[in-house]
């Protein structure tokens, strides 16, 4: 097996994912590394913050540099210099999400390229081959992601679409050194949940991600439809909410029995000033910090917290030093990286309780 | 005496400039962190690559934050987080070269900010009290900077300017805990830089810069006034030579006495995509490196050049990835930086010959 469960406690999991590449000690937040690079910070950065995973997008690398050619250089972790585990999306919901001209069968997807608007038909099959080719420790099974609020049919559809397609990337699926892993759709629709899970787990993936959350629906359908979902996923597989990173939102979702997660909200809020602290988020354009010698977060894990005033972030900032962006991603991701690690810590060491996570979340 | 001398060979010298916040080794290259930021590293990044003095602009910092403000935060080193040598240009030069609605008079210099459109007048003694308050340990004397091609006439009238300012500026400096220099102007005009230098002397600056260079003028007529400016100038003072930077810059100018340089090429270049290496700059965009496993620079001493290949930096710029611009202006600083570092150890071992720095120059 691949995955190990160490501890639980009130619901909360920690566990251990085992990879060509190393450990992945779960709960864990994964930094995103969309074209293969942090915005904005080096990859020993990463190291020094604990950071053991990290996310790159097939559709991204697919469109450049290629990933034949990310193959040909040894694959991600020699051509992008991160040997430790990766993990790739499989380029659906960026599909989706940023390519206008799409049209979706059965088949597959029809985009066109952003970068030089080159026509592309991708199918389940092609998502896996640009997977295995990228060769990330993690790769992800090709679906179709519905942004909510969507009709019962949309949902219905989105569902039977993801079940053909989870099949055929397992069928297309040519590395015994990848995890691939299936994914849950069906919306805040439990039925079609239920149906989606049934379907994928005689696949027998070695781990679930649930998709299609946090895209549009509220909070608690969010949070209930997770508790839904988990209920049905075999304890014995790792359990990935894709795109979701706000300390609180990762709490509650731990508190539900997730173990991984993702999110590009740190590098974003890093480059326009919201900056994640021990008493909460702050955006540090705001005046009142103009005189504030306070360091950023002196109780955080984070040194540009220990390291720089607020006066010095804030000033970075209103003077649009690219500085400012570079400081508050790092800070942010150290920030994200760090508060899920604690958080595994006190699951294994017992101190953990619903309660005493979110007094600490924003 | 603040600067010793501790060895000379073949025109080339080594010395220690002693200030409030530590020793500067000469020569020594100083990064530039315009608005009390480099563009885009961490301090602890200058730390590591042994960067000893970094600069700043009262121009800029009196535009925004205020320098009354960066005082009452502690100055620069504690505003900024870099405890080590500090060294600020009076913002003459920037006065000249970006505020385009200016008014030179013999009391000084009429602008409009172009952050908020207000209107300020600038004297030598509003120079010298910014850079009081801003408490660099190496501050500049006001002066006139002429663009060349010049008339005669302007040459001349900036000389007079800057030796009138010169003197003010002396006379406005009101801590002992602050190396003064002074500026030598006279664009390529022998006499007048003569005239410069002669009324200079007098006023016993702890170091002298050369001014007015590598502004337009022919590269040999550069060189040629180094050597003569620096025939005049004491022996026991440190030489700047303001806003150069070029790795066959350095070691030319080095060959004829000067000790201390800054420029922006590194962090500029970094954006752009133009690396300094070993081999000489190499055009990171070139599709020639789009297979290139190479890593970067091998032999250099850059962790950045040590770790990525040139097909990952190619990359990064094509894709336009900010992490192509931040580890291109780390990389380049740290070059630059490294590559000063090994002429002095050179001239202090013996093994120093102005060929053998120039085979390594680009």
């Amino acid at each position: 097996m691949s995955f190990e469960l160490v501890a639980e406690c009130n619901g909360a999991r920690a566990g251990v994912l085992h990879t060509a590449h190393g450990d992945v000690e779960t709960p864990i937040f994964m930094p995103v590394a969309t074209r293969a690079a942090m915005r904005a910070m080096e990859m020993w950065q990463l190291e020094e913050m604990g950071a053991q995973i990290i996310l790159a997008n097939a559709y991204h690398l697919f469109l450049r540099p290629g990933d034949e050619l990310v193959r040909d250089l040894g694959g991600l972790h020699q051509f992008a210099g991160w040997d430790r585990p990766w993990l790739t999306d499989s380029g659906g919901f960026q599909i989706f999400s940023l390519a206008d001209l799409n049209k979706v069968t059965d088949d597959g997807v029809q985009f066109r390229s952003p970068v030089d608007g080159t026509s592309h038909f991708l199918r389940p099959e092609d998502s896996i081959r640009i997977q295995n080719n990228l060769g990330a420790d993690v790769i992800m099974a090709f679906d179709e992601c519905v942004r909510l609020p969507a009709t019962p049919e949309r949902v219905t559809g989105a569902v039977s679409r993801t079940i053909d397609w989870a099949r055929r990337s397992r069928d297309a699926h040519e590395r015994d050194d990848q995890h691939l892993f299936g994914i849950v759709q069906g919306g805040t629709n439990f039925e079609e949940r239920d149906r989606c899970i049934e379907a994928l787990l005689p696949l027998d993936f070695p781990g679930y991600a649930l998709g299609g959350l946090s895209v549009g629906e509220d909070r608690q359908a969010m949070l209930d439809t997770v508790v839904h979902v988990n209920a049905q996923l075999p304890q014995d597989r790792p359990r990935y909410f894709m795109g979701i990173g706000k300390p609180a939102d990762l709490t509650d979702c731990i508190a539900r029995g997730v173990d991984m997660f993702d999110c590009v909200i740190g590098t974003r809020n890093g480059r326009t000033g919201t900056l994640f602290t021990t008493e909460g988020p702050l955006n540090m354009r705001n005046a009142r910090f103009r005189r504030d010698e306070t360091p950023l977060d002196a109780a955080g894990a984070s040194p540009v917290g220990r390291r720089y005033s607020r006066a010095y972030i804030h000033h970075l900032y209103k003077s649009g030093e690219l500085l400012g962006a570079v400081l508050g991603s790092l800070h942010n991701t150290w920030y994200l990286v760090d508060f899920v690690k604690q958080i595994r810590r006190s699951i294994i060491d017992g101190t953990y309780s619903t309660c005493a996570s979110s007094s600490s979340s924003s």
